[in-house]
């Protein structure tokens, strides 16, 4: 079976109108993301490591991790963007960037890949999100 | 529906195995790394951009293109590794780490994600591969 039977023929588009939303949103008002992540469904993997879990399922317990972030303020500078088509119509995209919080003035580099899903009403949700700042 | 209805319930397993047979096999011998990829479903970003076009499809571009890179010896060192689960018993992973070629002494910092899907004889093949040099 073809696993891109269904692609998404505009997925370059809606990977970018995508990571343009999403941290628009995230450096104006973080606590509007729950829109874009689905349920029970969605999962975020945040710094996570085997001393320090870091991975959440569904959107209260993803928005909460997001809300409970240690910072007032922050600005995401997108650097590059990829996307690729994923099967059933999805739009995998990987961002990787330099982000400031509050007066800090040396940025921080992140790298983060989110697999987006049709919603059914033209629109997208994110199933997958995993945050990494590229430290170490 | 529910996307992950036929999970891939070993995701972790799959992930961390795949990571390193990837990385061992790139550095050993890259050009045994096209059996990892199918037919010409795979899809290769490697820093693509609109200035230097940089997207694969098919196993034999992708890996003229990993066998055309312009050095001799290779060494991956992986330091975070995230996986999820994806539709249709799929896994996504995110790898970050360092990167040394030939005699360089400073590592370069890299990032780069996979979804693998399951190929039906029990093992995996890589539909989506993204890789970023994380510079600028």
């Amino acid at each position: 079976m073809d696993p891109l039977a269904n692609v998404c023929s505009n997925f370059e588009q809606v990977g970018q109108a995508f990571v343009s939303h999403y941290y628009n949103t995230f450096d104006a008002n973080r606590s509007h993301l729950g829109q874009l992540y689905k349920d029970e469904v969605s999962m975020l993997n945040f710094e996570h490591s085997a001393e320090r879990p870091g991975q959440y399922k569904g959107v209260s317990a993803i928005l909460s991790k997001i809300q409970s972030l240690p910072f007032q303020q922050v600005k995401h500078h997108v650097i590059t963007i990829d996307c690729q088509p994923t099967p059933g119509g999805g739009v995998i995209v990987m961002v990787c960037g330099n982000l400031l919080v509050d007066a800090e003035q040396i940025p921080q580099k992140f790298s983060q890949v989110f697999q987006l899903l049709p919603s059914g009403n033209g629109s997208f949700y994110i199933l997958n999100d995993i945050f990494r700042l590229n430290i170490g």
